[in-house]
This record gives C-alpha cells, structure tokens and sequence, in this order.
C-alpha cells in the first residue's frame, strides 16, 4: 500500500493479506513508568498495536515484543508492595519498577489478558537490558477478511464522516484503559460499505485530516456534533487555562476511536442500525477542497488540525 | 512452533508460513553511535533480523522498523563532515550523529541497500523522539519454503554438525559488516535434507547448546576442525590475556554464521557439494548425551557453553 496508512500489508496469496504494524512507547513520552503500574502500560503497548489493526479492518494473529528493561536496581517492588531500598543510582521510578525481570513480568501481565481477549499469541519477543530508561516496541501481525484491508485513501467528496465514541481527555486515563475498536472495525466491514478508516491516535482533527489527504480530499466539520467525552471538560476545568472541552475532543491524541467514511444513504442505514454496543455518531461530509473546515456563524472557515506531533 | 526458535512461525494457509522475528538494538549495549557511522548502525540492524530469518530458511518478504531518537541535538554533522558546535547538553556521539531526522536518514541510508540487496521492501515504522539513547527496533518477516521452516529441535544423535564461515573476533568489525546467510540457507534447505539450524548471535558454543537442547540432546565438538577467522587471532593479539584464538571462536558473539545439522551421509554429500560461495565446515557430531562435549588428550570432557547474555 506504500506509506500512509496505519499498518503495512503484505500479499499473502490467497490466504488474507498480511497486515503488520509496529509501536514503539518510551519512558518519558508515551508513559511515565514512576507513575503508573507497569501493568498498565504493557497494556497500553499491546492496545496500541490493536488500535491500528482496527483501523485496517484486520483480525489480529501474533504480536512480538522487543523491550529494552532499565537495568541494575534491585531488589525492586512491583507497585502497591511495600517500597524497598532502591540498588545505587537508581532512579525512584526504575526501583518502584522494581527489577528489570519484574519489570518485564508486570509488562506481561498487562499484554497477556489483552491478547487472550482478542484470541491471539504473543508469538516471541527479544528481551534486553541497557542503561537507558523502558522501551517496549510491539509489533502486530493481522489479516484482513476476504472484503481486503480498509485504507485511509478510500474517501470520497459526498461520503459521511463517522466516528466511534467521544473524544477528549485521554490523558486522564483513558490513553490507558482504552479498547481498540477491532470487533467494531471487523463487524462494520464486514456488514456495511466503509471507504477508509483511521484511529485516532494523534487527535480527532489530525487523523482525520491524514485520512482526507490521503484520499485526496478535504473534510467539513459540524462542531455541535463532535461527542465530547466527559474527561475533555474535567480535563479543561482541571487545566483552567480557557482551552474549551471541543477543543479538547479535537485535538487531544490517544482517543482511539475510529474515524469512518461511508456514503450518505449507507451512513443513514449503519447509524439507524446501530450495531455496535457503543456510539457511532455522524459528525460532517468529505468535502473536495483540502483541509478542515467547519461553519462559523454560517460562514465555511478552515480549521487548522492540531493534534500530537510525534 | 512455541518459545525456542529464531522467530515465530505464524500459519497462513496454503500460502507458506509467515515468518516473524524482531531485535531491539540500543546504543551502548549492541553499538555505541559516538565511535561508529549510523549507516553501518542501520545496517547491522537488518542484518541482525535477516540472520534470524536465515536460521529458519525463510525468505524475507518485508521489515518493519521502530526508532527512539535522541532529541534535541543541533545542527549536528554526519560523521565525515566536518564537525560543529553541538546543542546545549548533547554528548559528542549525539551531536557527532547529528539531528534526530539526520540520524534516522543515516540508519535508513545502511538499512536500504540491505533491503534492496535481499529484495524486500521496508514497509512501515514508527519513529520517535525522546530524551533517552538511540534504540532501534526491527522486525522482519519471512515465508517459508514448501518445504516449511527449518527448527531448532530437529538434530539427533548421530547427525554431524555443520558451520558455515569462520568465527571469532567479530568485535573487531565483523559483527557490523557481516553478510546474513539468507541464500545460504535457502539453497542448503531446498537441495539437501538439513535437519535443524541456528544462526550464531550468542557464540558458537553457546547457539550450538540451544540447538542441542531444543533437538533434546547434546554436541560433541572436535576443536581441531572449528573454523577460526583471522579476526579471532587478532584479538588474541591485540588483548593478550590469554584467550586464545579458539576460545574467541567458541565463545564470541555475533559471528551470524549457521550452525546446521544433518545426517552423516547427507553431509559428507554437502560437503563433497561445497555448494556455496562460502566453506562449510563439519565440526563434530551431536550425541545422546546432553551438553557440550570435546576431547582432551582423547578424552570426552565437558564444555561449558560460553558466550554473550542478554
């Protein structure tokens, strides 16, 4: 498929294609291991990986996992035992950690009930240790059903823009207790005409702008009915700093939910349907002229699509 | 086929298995970027993947790669250039590597020449920004042959013991400069009956006791055959601590040379072949008894496998 999509597929014959994506999570970025149970964020890693496979409309297989483990503190507690002295140099967040061995366990602890969920195994991995901080980089294997991967470029002027569940906020915890749309993806599919998907992993605005580009169009938005989750307003009253709770469901990353183009006659039959035990909602139409736009007091304005720069 | 191999083996109908390993290289343990050209960093991390590959006798179809960059070192040089004053706090390496976008090119411009050699594409990643050291994390896949992936577990007693190239002091630049034994392996596979393999990251000794473990029985060598380079007797030199060149043989890492198996008449057949570019080597026999062995002074003695642990 070249770049651009979330998950690279490979022509396996007649047997499904081969779709593959890879997710790389640091300490410092992607988590903050002295905050959070490293349960927490081996699930986030796999889900991650899961999220794309979604967005592609692809049945995970196997994932395999790379970690590169903090190394030299000991003898370590996993979180919620009692903290222990930590060995020399070690950084408060490596000891809560505890040792690299428990470390890797309490990562596995959190991927395993995640991929016996969605009925696949953790096919391998390599295990390393360095003087650096965690990294755990996974990579998921899919196939894709006999209707073939969905893409990003598949959109067209006239087609519904539709999205999964609400946005916003994620940052309260949502970014880690998120589940990826794969059974939602899998099911519309199979039952409905989409065009193109993404997941939304880098805020509403930006992927849905990396999903219209890539289809060689441009996307109008109607504001009122973007659903906002209710972390996007705790997050914009906690933060205080005026940026609104829309705001917040357009541009804050780690939402992953699905974004969906679907012609209008079938957008009406999937939202009338509603097959899915969450919300779908219709949130505006593809346009031809490139960019985000929305109304502003009747008037067509370009939004600019701000989300999380990786 | 469960923990144990090279990769994971993954079933994908009529259509050949689908093959996936992935190694996770980080600076300061598998390469350091202040003393070596990012391009040979890149390079040797395919390589690394496509030696796993090797070992199963699988053909590489596509590779994914994952980066944690170090951030904010600017302008920076490629190494070559001439040098420049480096951003506040970077270290020389990072600053010598220059930017996170100039680095990543680099590593592309040694892993893409690899690709294009073996005639896969590298179809997807995931690159990132950090404050930690560079990582780079790769997985590969591959496809089987008809005649399915060669395994670990498929040497008995009584089956000689074969190795292609020389082994020892691969420190010394080899372990960057090596060539993965892809064609090798495909060739051996497809025109004779080869029982087991595994490529030598750890060391020789150590790679031929996981062989011999996972086939459910043991190695005896005969030390006056094994094949040492030249680069091992370099080092003996150049450490004089008394290891001597056949240690370094037995025991240094990263040769990613195969060790193979096969029954005694199919190897005096391979051998009498000689159908690579490369010599092929028989170095002893496996036998019943579990463990490494060698004769001393015409005794069967013991040998502790040796070799790098992760």
């Amino acid at each position: 498929l070249g770049i651009g999509d979330d998950a690279a597929v490979l022509d396996w014959g007649r047997a499904g294609d081969c779709v593959v994506t890879v997710d790389l999570l640091t300490d410092g970025v992607d988590f903050e291991l002295e905050r959070v149970d490293p349960r927490r964020v081996g699930r986030k890693a796999i889900a991650v990986n899961l999220s794309d496979l979604a967005a592609m409309a692809s049945q995970p297989v196997a994932a395999v996992v790379a970690l590169a483990l903090p190394r030299g503190c000991e003898p370590g507690r996993l979180p919620g035992e009692a903290t222990s002295n930590s060995g020399p140099g070690c950084l408060p967040g490596e000891a809560r950690a505890g040792s690299g061995l428990q470390l890797a366990e309490a990562i596995y602890e959190g991927m395993l009930p995640v991929a016996e969920e969605f009925g696949f195994p953790i096919a391998g991995g390599d295990t390393n240790t360095w003087e650096g901080k965690l990294v755990i980089c996974i990579t998921a294997i899919g196939r894709t059903s006999r209707r073939g991967p969905l893409c990003r470029s598949g959109a067209r002027p006239g087609m519904r823009i539709l999205v999964t569940g609400q946005f916003g906020g994620s940052i309260l915890g949502h970014h880690f207790d998120f589940q990826p749309r794969v059974r939602e993806a899998l099911l519309l599919h199979e039952r409905y005409d989409v065009a193109a998907a993404v997941d939304v992993s880098d805020g509403l605005s930006a992927d849905l702008d990396k999903l219209a580009t890539e289809s060689g169009c441009g996307a109008l938005l109607d504001l009122q009915r973007i659903p906002i989750a209710p972390a996007a307003a705790e997050l914009a009253r906690l933060r205080g700093d005026g940026v609104s709770p829309l705001e917040h469901a357009l541009a804050d990353g780690e939402d992953f939910e699905l974004i969906l183009a679907a012609g209008p006659d079938e957008a009406s039959r999937i939202l009338a349907d509603a097959p899915l035990d969450i919300p779908i909602t219709d949130i505006g139409q593809f346009v031809s002229e490139p960019g985000i736009w929305c109304y502003d007091e009747g008037e067509r304005v370009a939004m600019k699509p701000r989300g999380f720069e990786h």
